[in-house]
Formats: C-alpha cells, structure tokens, sequence
C-alpha cells in the first residue's frame, strides 16, 4: 500500500496556501455577483443523467462521470458543468416570468482533462441571466466577468468576442449531417485551413468562400467590417456583426484597460450556444479563463424556452495565476486553563486575530504558523508582545 | 422527457434563501477555524478507491461510489468522508514533525443516506488537530465545535461524550471474531438488550455482565462513577473514566452554557475511532449536528501513525435548522449607458449595496428581488431615493 497516496492523473490535493486563495476569490466572485443582483444557488453534484444531459451535446456526455443509483436502479451523472442545472432551477423551480439572475459555485467533475495542464476537478463559479433576450444582458455577464477579474489580480484582460450566429448563417440552406457540421465546427476551432476545404470541397462557391474566409477572420474590431465583405450578406449575419460592434463599444467605455479582438471562427466548447460568446484571457496565459455567451434554448428542454447569457471559470486555474501569498500573521499562546489567558485568547479571536495555542510539549513547534507575536502575562494581565527571539539549546 | 427535472432521492437544489444562509455559515465556520489557527485544505472528490478506503471500515466502502478512471482504468471511489484525507495530507504532503491543525469544507457524496431525512450531498465541515496525544487537542476541537454552533445560532447545546477505550477494555481478551464485535457494536449501539444477552451468551461471566451494564451507562456525569462500579476494573478503562471526567469539567468552565452526557454505548460511525468520542445536539433536533473524536490509526496506512483529533459536521443539516433569512435590501437602478448612471452604480457596489439593474422592457419586474430604494437622477446627480409607490394602470 506505498502508493495510497498517489492521486490519479489531472486530480490533486489543494494545500493551506493554495486554499486560503481559492477561497479569498470565491468569496470576492460571490460577494461581487451578489451585488448586481445575482441570487446564489447550489445545485447538486449528482443527477439523473438524462436530466443532467438534457439539450446538451455530445462533449458534456463524454466529460461526464456516470454511476449507478442503489436506490432506483437509475444511471446517474456527476455534474461536468453546472449551466444546465442553472437552467433548470430558472425553468422549473423559481419559474419567474422576468429576469432571473443566478451564480453558483462548486466543484464538477470531468472524465478527461480539457487541457494539458487542467484539473479534472475544476471549481466552476458562474452566472447567469435568464428573461431577458436583449445585448444588455450580454453586456452585463461580460462586465461582471471583466470585474471579478479584476479584483482577482487580472491586469491588462484580453476580451475575445464571437457569434454562433457568423457560422449559422454561413451553414444556413447547406445539406449538412450532424457528423458533417461538427467535423466543419472543429476544423474552423483549430483553423485547420486543409481540413476545411476538404470538408467544404462539395459546396457552393459563395459558402465555401465564406467558410474559407473564415479562417482569417480574427483580430481586432476592423475584423467586423473585412466579415461584412467576405462572408456571404444575410440578415442573421449582419445583426450578428453589428451586436458585435455595439458590445466592443460598450465594453470600450466602460473598461478602457480591456483589450478587445475578434475571432469568428472560435467555437469550443458545448453545443448550445445561440449567439454571443466570449473568452476572457490573463497575460501570458495561453487558456482562456472565463467563457460565456449566450444560449438561449438551454431550458427548452424542461419546457420553457427562456433568453440567458452567462458565464463560468474555474476559480482553481484563476487561483493558481494569483500573485503573492499574504498569510494573516498569528499571535502564539501557551495552553492553560487559567480563565484569563483562556478569555485573552477568546476575546482576540473574535476581533479577527489568529491564535495558535501551543499544546503542551510543542511550545517549540509553532514557527510552522507564522506567528509575529505571542500572549504573554505580564503582571496579572496577559498581553500581546513581540515575539522574543529564542537562545538556542 | 417531462420527468427531466425530477432529482434522485436524497438528492436536493439548494435555492437562493438556503443556499445564503449556507454560504454565511461556511464562511463563519472557516474564519472560526482560522482564528484558532487551523490551515485550509481541499482534498479532491475523487481519489483511487484503495486510497480513499485506506484504514478505514466497511461503513465507509458502502458509502462510497465508485467509478472507473478511463485514463488510468482504475477503480475511482468519490468521497463519502474527508477525515481520511486530512489524515493523509498530514501524513505525507505536509509531513511535519509538531502539530498540524487542518480544517477542510466541502461536497461530499453517500449511496445511500444516513438517515431518514439526511441528504445524500452532504457539504462537510471538519477540523482536525495532528500530533498532539494529549486530552488539550480534544479539548480544542470540542470548543471549536461549540464555539461554531454558537455561531450558527445553535443555543442549549447537548455534548455527549464517549470513548472507544471502554469497549476495547471490556472486549480485551475475548476471542472474538471481527464479525462478531461489529454485530456487538451494532446492538449496543441500537441499545438492543436481548441481542446483546444473545451474543455473549458464551461470555465469561464479568465481560458478559459488563456489557449488559453498559445498555444502562448513559445520563449525566454520574455514569462515570457507575461506570467504575459496574464494568470490569482495568487500567485502560480507568484511564478513558479519567479522560472523560476531566474533559467534561474543562468543558463546563468554559462553555457553561453546555449540557454535558455520558453515554458510554453511543459508538455509530465509521471504524476509526481510538479514543474519546462525541456528539453535539441541539434542542428539538434528534440527530447529532456534530461529530468526532480521536482516531489516532487513522494515517498509519499511509505509513506515519500521528496522534488525531477531529470531528465533522454537515453545514446543509446545520442550515436547515437556521432562523430568520435576513435578506439584504437592494437598490434598483434603470439601465443606460450615461457614464454618471455606470459610475454611480459602480461605486455604489463597490460599497458593498446590491444593485439591480432593471433590463429594458423589465422595469416592472425588480420587486422579486427585494428592493427598498432606487437611484434616480435628480437634477444633474443619481441619487438614491426610496422607492417610490407606483400609480395603478
């Protein structure tokens, strides 16, 4: 039994530094969401699969671990992404007639990694609107997400924007299969140029110029105008392109320090989205940390299609970009039972500060907590001093 | 698929009201902890199911899901407790030589509930002190539980204290199968008088009358004295009557408001306990809110035997008996994008108000989020006004 604790591939222990971290974001994303009006929930890890995969794709039921329920007989899923379940508290529990705005947070779990270097143990933080069909709500996820990033330390975000829109219109009256559409979605994803026009070899010129063009459709806003006359003109397309513009604007003036681009063909991720999307990367970092967008048929499936946007992140990746490790101080205490070093303790405790009783016979252990200070009785009272230095032996 | 919303047994969403007042308790228990100068830890859900299992009883295998690891094909478990995971984090990833105070928080999943009304998602606090032997650390971690429920609103706390040793001092000798000693605890656990008669049936004479004492040693401090009288005198059984008497008047002069018991039978839980256990009640509450103790084997399987102590608790259960949901009002504001409207909401969230912008077209739907004021231009300024009552039709 030497190797009981290895942990498998992609899964690891979160330790006192990293943890203390995560959670000072958590509670800055919560407390951050809460004051826009975000309402938190906490849906369960485990579902019956077919709910838990209902309206989803193919990339959610792979990433999805499944068991056996004891009590039903019934297959069960643990949650790989939380949105689903997000639209199924908004469509069937609250079941309000106007906006909803929720987040959660929470662990999920994924089969395999989504990366090379990802956990398969994100902590996914998230939010979203439902009930309202307009850009204002898209506006409004993206600056929450501009803003958690922010005070997560994120200097100098880079804001991708896309539409599910740009490729719709593009596939539009295209005698495409499934298999087809999703071979095409993951060509364009990785801008496999060769692979495009393999795929794209048997159709009609305009779309396969459109799809080609595609490719290099990536950069700043000047992208939105080049799209306009290179992708083949419909209505979808051009009210895609121009909520594009209005949100680049807005974003603009709002978070000037945002550095926007363009990338049309950029489609990760699972299958429901219907508009909008945007990623959110840190400097020198190559993956993206938040994704979002808008994916208004997420709840049809629980019988009530409603407009949302939103977002999510691992607050775990975000954590481990986090620069310096401020840990609280702490005041050592020798262990007693006198009630006035025991009320001393107490009454420090509750104003905030951190106090390590040493336990008899390791008075000399507690420079493993950083402790600058100690209680100490002086006279009858007991007082907090600098920590004296030791003599050694 | 109109049955895509139902939840497996056991199995609940946790909406915006509970899923509050959880949150505010976690982070009540967590600052508590640190202020004690306990560290935080995250082990992950899922971990190899010999590891996840490791010294510990069969109760928690059947608790335990289990999964097949597509990039290992190994057996995966999804913790059903996170005590051994503690133990083993102290054990090799910090591997220190003094003590180690470690407290964690988060999901964890049973296959079948604990209970009649327990939730088979339980969100598990605990703390844990390593590397102290001695009665202090199982003082600590009882005030710390208490000083937590206190938080929580809990008043009139019931502590019932155990010990391990008693049972092990009157079992000593006896050639008993592993079988046998779990059908006795389970009988004396359930207070079963005849099944206890019928299992010692064979028994010499002192065991067989010790153990039949032992359905009647519960109540208050008197049964330590009883105690003495009724089982079998040994030095180990002298010593766990010493232990208990001595943590019980530590824990009526600091915490007076406790009611301590004795019950020297309660023994349910998972294998692992050495020494002295405990369960914390609330009044009008059957089940304990708190539980723990020493388990000082607990790490040995991963090759470094440390003293332990601990205890658990399930913040959903914990929550549930909450009072009062203290909501915090909002302030409504329109949307637009006047930069003195953007500025005045953001500061306004920066200074911790919740503000909810009303999306356009859902000016009149902001009441199901409580809103007492809304900021309204006045003159040249937005100012923050009380809601004004709206004129019908």
């Amino acid at each position: 039994m030497s190797s009981a604790w290895l942990l498998p591939e992609h899964i690891a222990d979160v330790l006192p530094a990293e943890a203390r971290r995560i959670e000072e974001l958590r509670r800055r994303w919560l407390d951050l969401a809460r004051s826009y009006g975000f309402e938190l929930i906490a849906p369960p890890l485990l579902e019956h699969l077919d709910s838990l995969l209902s309206g989803t794709g193919s990339d959610l039921d792979l990433a999805t671990f499944k068991l056996v329920d004891q009590l039903s007989g019934r297959l069960l899923g643990v949650r790989a992404d939380t949105t689903p379940q997000a639209a199924r508290i908004d469509a069937h529990l609250l079941n309000r007639q106007g906006v909803t705005r929720l987040c959660y947070c929470g662990p999920t779990l994924h089969t395999r990694p989504a990366g090379v270097r990802a956990s398969r143990e994100p902590l996914q933080f998230g939010a979203e609107i439902f009930g309202h069909a307009g850009l204002e709500a898209d506006l409004e996820v993206q600056e929450l997400a501009l803003d958690g990033l922010a005070l997560a330390g994120v200097t100098a975000p880079m804001l991708d924007l896309a539409d599910a829109r740009v490729v719709r219109a593009l596939f539009a009256g295209l005698p495409l299969a499934a298999e087809s559409l999703a071979d095409m979605v993951a060509a364009l994803a990785t801008k496999d140029a060769d692979r495009v026009q393999a795929l794209a070899a048997t159709w009609p010129a305009r779309a396969r110029e459109g799809v080609e063009a595609l490719l290099d459709l990536y950069g700043g806003l000047d992208v939105l105008a080049a799209a306009r006359e290179r992708l083949p003109a419909s209505p979808l397309l051009h009210q895609a392109l121009d909520d594009l513009q209005w949100l680049a604007t807005q974003l603009q003036a709002s978070h000037p320090e945002v550095q926007i681009g363009i990338d049309l063909a950029d489609l990760p991720g699972y299958a429901y989205y219907s508009g909008v999307r945007f990623a959110i990367y840190g400097e020198g970092r190559p993956d993206a940390l938040v994704r979002g967008g808008r994916y208004d048929e997420v709840g049809a499936v629980f019988g009530r299609s409603r407009p949302a946007a939103g977002f999510s992140l691992d607050l775990k990746a975000l954590a481990g970009d986090a620069a310096g490790d401020r840990c609280q101080p702490a005041i050592r205490a020798p262990w007693g039972t006198d009630t006035g070093l025991r009320a001393a303790v107490r009454a420090l405790r509750v104003r905030g500060e951190v106090v390590v009783c040493a336990l008899p016979g390791h008075a000399q252990e507690t420079e493993e907590f950083h402790c600058d200070r100690e209680l100490r009785q002086v006279g009858e009272q007991w007082a907090v001093v600098p920590i004296q230095p030791r003599t050694n032996g």
